[in-house]
């Protein structure tokens, strides 16, 4: 691998930039109109413009990539998070450029983005999914049967969605009745797919997943990260390790993920998602994520493994390096994710050019971010400005510093989430660690309920 | 400790106060004239001006410091490098003001200061010195038998001189006897001392030191780090761990350094100095630092401990937590010291008003940097801007990234060593790590008759 085409933008092609220098591969960026002057074009040792500044024209377009990928002489493409990064025809469609691909081949990316095939795969792999439908249901009688066998509550999900997307929690037969119509066409419209599939509704669980890497013949894990807190499916804070399970579930749920990965020759950085059930402390396989996950760093930063650098050897052919072994953990690492959306306001997009600029520093502190001072944050894509990571030797060390580091940070001109993480650090909830996927929005509700609307922090 | 002074400035003061406050505890600076916007004075919980921008009327002046810390209701001094944090004279004013010293007793301080003494308290320890004279000479005759004894060429040092200054190398008696009045009067000016000792001279060395922490009762070390490249004796390329010693020699000077501790019931962070002869492989003991080092970061990314933390908990009276088979050391790290001095003009200091500032950032690049957008440079203090700190799984890795994280970095509008830096780390003699104490030099003057002076780089 000699020049590497990343079909990406913000933080993480910025990410896989350094990624590559580190390994002395060159680097080509894409940008689309409105990231002309944004820090990952800035950073790559060339950029091709790919179109306007709407994604759908620009970095969700394949064949544009694939096009600049040729035309920069690049022999690998690296999709990232988002955008291209699990669709399999991308992939294939970067492979029959004769280029390689940085992540599985494109059969393994569709079979694991398709919910049922991949509970499939689990469940021939020995690891526990949650109760619930072996088959993809496209009709709503099938699903009233399938629903009294699994027991109510049950989670109605798109077979092909993701991203939390089109999930639906029904009570009883009549919700279920009423949400399914509905529930299929939206699918169909998202993901051009509106078969559904039933889960049992686990009403406090842990959101856990395990870090693997494979090289097709092999696979290893690189523990787990902590990631129960989240704000409309999307993750806000991440830890790795897990503080809400024990070694006894961390030893069987990381063999899990290890044996779900033999199981389809797994090749490239993967994360296996698990729910952990919190009354029963059972565990259960969610889906896998063929591609590099934006809460990468904690397992990073806990093992001192490059993630990314890893991916980039791995579809360059060399055998995985790492024995499992030589893998060790060691601290603590918390991830928060600072967005420019301002908490006050209903978290409501805030784009605008950015002001005087002081990024957090020092030791165990790295802040994964694309500011650029005079740099702007464009309306046109998500809204996420820099993921701050900080190493500690304990948890309550790591939480420590990542307060000190959020209160270094400054962006003039912007609204941003930066003090309310802080003030998320400082829950008793937060620093006891006894949360569940539902503990932040409860949180939140309460919180906006005893804040006035528009009051400033 | 509840309130910390901070009796320091630039990226050592931004340091100590990220530690304080990794640890609660909350922070007081002190600023010049100069420095009342600077960072330090921005992150701190609050600040203390002292005087004029002059080091010698305002940082150097004990009496103020110790003022300003009972004035802020501190219950606590850490002098950080440099200024007066080798002075046994405010140790014991800070300690005589019922104030906590962060570093070891006045009376270690001097002990370890002289270097006569320090040599002495070797010798107990049975820690190998450069072989030379016993005791300080104040008499041209007594140095001419002792030179005798020891072997020409040596080295004339002042008995109370630092960081390189007034040291001579004399080929014979003929130079010797030219050169020891004139050394003495300077030594005597300098240091108030006039008296000197003679040391054998290692035409080529390595610089090697080894971090130590002690509470007072037990002592541990954090391995070592090498430090031969070096300017006018000044470093300007720091490592760790060594790769010019082998495992052998590693134990046996980490004993040492331990044996020279315990000797003293050495309590605080320290640095104990050794040369090591390119030719015998022996190393000697040179002298203890009794503070933070510059270059301590490196330590810190190999082994997972916060050194200025440590401190901190010792001069807080806390036993040291860490045991000596707890403390692991892994992967490598580099330091490279970016300084406001333009290598094309001898080094010329170049201060000013700072233009647009882009940091290093992402994986195990750590930036220890006093730099902010809109700041200065001041002709008033040390050239030294920011310190790039990286890891890497292995000496190439780290040397890469240190490259890489290098050629992100941005300051406009002063001339700085960052291509210069860049430029050492592609040299073979740093790739392979083959070279000496002597060897930057050399290669700079190489470097200067090579290259017009003025021209651009």
């Amino acid at each position: 691998m000699k020049r590497l085409l990343i079909a990406n933008r913000g933080e993480i092609a910025v990410r896989i930039i350094r990624a590559a220098r580190d390994l002395g591969i060159e680097t080509v960026a894409v940008a689309s109109d409105a990231d002309g002057k944004a820090k990952h074009a800035q950073l790559a040792d060339s950029v091709i413009p790919i179109g306007p500044s709407q994604a759908s024209k620009s970095y969700l377009v394949a064949d544009s990539i694939v096009a600049a990928a040729r035309e920069a002489g690049a022999d690998a493409v690296h999709p990232g998070y988002g955008f291209l990064s699990e669709r399999a025809d991308f992939a294939a469609a970067v492979a029959d450029a004769g280029l390689t691909f940085v992540g599985p081949d494109a059969a393994v990316i569709e079979q694991m983005g398709d919910k049922v095939r991949a509970r499939q795969v689990a469940a021939a792999a020995g690891v526990p999914t949650v109760p619930g439908t072996p088959d993809a249901i496209d009709d709503v009688a099938v699903a009233v049967r399938a629903a009294a066998e699994v027991g109510y509550p049950v989670m109605l999900k798109a077979a092909a969605g993701g991203g939390g997307r089109g999930i639906r929690v029904v009570a009883d037969e009549t919700e279920l009745v009423a949400a399914f119509p509905a529930a299929s066409r939206e699918a169909a419209s998202a993901f051009g797919d509106g078969r559904m599939y039933l889960e049992r509704f686990v009403r406090s669980a842990r959101h856990v997943e395990v870090q693997v890497l494979g090289d097709g013949d092999r696979a290893v894990h690189l523990f787990e990260r902590e990631c129960s807190l989240q704000r409309r499916r999307q993750k806000v804070i991440e830890e790795a390790t897990s503080p809400g399970i024990d070694d006894r579930t961390r030893a069987a749920m990381t063999d899990a993920a290890v044996r779900l990965c033999d199981q389809v020759g797994y090749r490239s950085a993967g994360t296996c998602e698990f729910l952990v059930d919190d009354d029963t402390g059972e565990f259960f396989f969610i889906e896998m994520n063929t591609r590099i996950q934006v809460e990468h760093p904690v397992t990073e930063l806990i093992t001192g493994v490059d993630l990314v650098a890893q991916q980039l050897r791995i579809a360059a052919g060399d055998p995985l390096s790492l024995e499992q072994a030589d893998i060790r953990g060691s601290g603590h690492a918390i991830e928060v994710r600072i967005c420019a959306e301002d908490p006050e306001r209903g978290f409501l997009p805030s784009p605008g050019p950015i002001g005087h600029l002081e990024l957090p520093g020092g030791p165990w502190v790295r802040m994964d971010t694309w500011l650029t001072p005079g740099g702007q944050v464009s309306p046109f894509y998500d809204s996420l400005m820099a993921k701050l990571i900080v190493w500690g030797e304990d948890r309550a060390a790591a939480v420590q510093r990542a307060k000190r580091a959020l209160g270094e940070f400054v962006v003039e001109g912007l609204p941003s989430t930066t003090t309310l993480l802080a003030e998320i650090l400082d829950q008793p909830w937060f620093t006891s660690a006894q949360f569940d996927t539902g503990t932040l929005e409860a949180w939140l509700e309460q919180r906006a309920t005893s804040t006035p609307t528009g009051a400033t922090t």
